[in-house]
């Protein structure tokens, strides 16, 4: 029998491959796989559902992962699907798989993270799964929002002469993982060494905790503006990006001086790791920023926004090109995680 | 740092603790944490969210789990929580942790089973996740169904001298486990063996292929019938006889005599493992079938339904009473399932 690796296909080959055998019968599926979030309907308004699983040492590491921490980034990373699709969380449902290394007491630290983030994201925790596992912790958690349907943002409808935006700055949570990566191997080696996280705190919390843009989320509707695509910065820039550009059958450019970089990434990608900042900026993964698109006709309303970056425009081309520092044009390059 | 044992609290426990400390914020959250499904306004119907977590070596055993049987069960145990609030599937979103051991043909087998529970129960999947996995193979199902608010049925419902129904038969499930565990024990001593089902196709098909019972849903329906209390048997009888009690505020009292057991699960819990039958029946596990409380004018309605059994009916006292078939009346002992 022919045996095929998963690493052939990679995970968006894998998403396709289901995708492709999937079909749709109920008039209230709005929207199957395929993006941040499905769609159902559900009266005047919609539903929104995504769900993300975590697994130990393949997301995160409680070498250096807090209890609490990784609880609250389990439930942002989910909410951020939910603002990706310019909706409202409302409830989340947590299933934990959990081995007896375990206690109560740490369950309960995991469990203060997911009640932090339900807090901060208002979000009623309705349900969920425990159980045990033979190996390491798995957290899959599905978020429900809603959104009117004239306001929900697909990752297909970006045009060309569309504005680019992204929220925040990027690169830093790559930043942080690499930080604490390293600190793992020098205290490995020298268990005596006290790690210090001076001048790294930002990219360390951006790392640990990162935060859904509910605000960005909210700030749009103040403004009246509906993105006409968008989707989250979890994989990094460029895949994402590519998302956006493929579902919406146009191109991208994307100016690399654009790119917003905090000075504390930037100095770490230099200093530390002699790592290209913008580079980290384009590939490092995890910043959960939020990418979108909108027509020209509110560039003036975003233009100053400090928490708002306009980093190039939808092109009629299919092509996505980084117009450089240096004055070049060149592809912009999506190697996204590969997980296999 | 104290440490507590989680084997201390339980799985029951555990979910306790954590409904506790849950707070209810959204007035769209119609029922959260403690029933077999959360209930999410939607208009003027309700959705459903139930969701299940299956972990490798801790639910199945890949040894004797055909890959296509495992993901039709995965999707039927989920649908099987929304046939308990007396409603109707319609989408699931379907996460996996998978390591590099399996293949893409691996995958594709596991797909089959789910695309055919798609099919067989009338639903949509919309979304999930797949990751890499470090340890064994984890199945996360989110199962999203709808009914009229007023047809809902919650476990807290069953009154004083409701009728307590359930439906096909108990026990076979958990024969079928048996079956496998000790063929796997016997070709591990001798692989030269041929393992034999002869005689044993029943059960070992109610533990590798179980259904939810939406037949019954839709019956129901039509016979006008909403149950004033329900859940489905995933940890057995017992215990789900102790959850409608205990949530509705009443007892029961069980007839030893009255517990449907198939012939097949009846001999081989005799004759194989000398077990005796209706204990199989109270404790066994993954039946998937209905218990369910009615009002009494119902009666004449269910009295001759073939694949629905009464078996006894609710108390005053909130005590859980088998009468034996010697005649004695004993407390109905629920050992459940401990995880961990």
């Amino acid at each position: 029998m022919t045996r095929t690796e998963l690493s052939s296909l990679g995970e968006f080959g894998l998403i396709d491959r289901i995708k492709a055998n999937t079909k749709i019968n109920h008039k209230t599926t709005l929207k199957g796989i395929g993006d941040d979030a499905a769609v159902i309907e559900a009266g005047d308004t919609c539903l929104l559902v995504s769900t993300d699983m975590l697994v130990e040492n393949v997301h995160f590491d409680l070498s250096y992962m807090p209890l609490p921490h990784l609880g609250y980034k389990a439930v942002a990373v989910n909410i951020s699907d939910i603002a990706a699709m310019n909706g409202i969380p409302e409830q989340i449902t947590v299933s934990l798989a959990i081995s007896n290394r375990f206690s109560v007491e740490a369950i309960d630290a995991l469990y203060q993270g997911i009640f932090s983030a339900c807090e901060d994201y208002k979000v009623d925790l309705i349900g969920g799964d425990t159980t045990s596992s033979a190996g390491g912790l798995v957290i899959s958690i599905t978020a429900i929002g809603r959104a009117k349907p004239t306001k929900i943002a697909y990752r297909n409808g970006a045009k060309k002469g569309d504005i680019l935006c992204v929220t925040g700055d990027l690169g830093a949570a790559y930043m942080g993982l690499k930080v604490l990566q390293m600190q793992k191997v020098e205290f490995l080696e020298n268990p005596q060494m006290q790690p210090s996280l001076e001048g790294k705190e930002y990219v360390v919390r951006r790392q640990l905790k990162p935060q859904a843009r509910m605000d960005i989320i909210h700030e749009l509707a103040d403004l009246g503006i509906v993105p006409t695509a968008m989707i989250d910065v979890s994989d990094g820039l460029a895949s994402e990006i590519s998302h956006l550009s493929k579902q919406s059958g146009v191109g991208a450019m994307v100016y690399e001086d654009k790119l917003p970089i905090d000075k504390e990434t930037y100095e770490i990608a230099i200093n530390t790791f002699k790592l290209i900042p913008s580079v980290c900026a384009i590939n490092g993964g995890e910043d959960y920023e939020l990418l979108f698109t909108i027509a020209q006709e509110y560039y003036e309303k975003v233009k100053n926004h400090e928490d708002i970056s306009l980093i190039g425009y939808m092109t009629e081309e299919k092509e996505i090109n980084l117009a450089t520092t240096g004055g070049q044009k060149v592809p912009l390059s999506s190697q996204g995680w590969s997980h296999f």
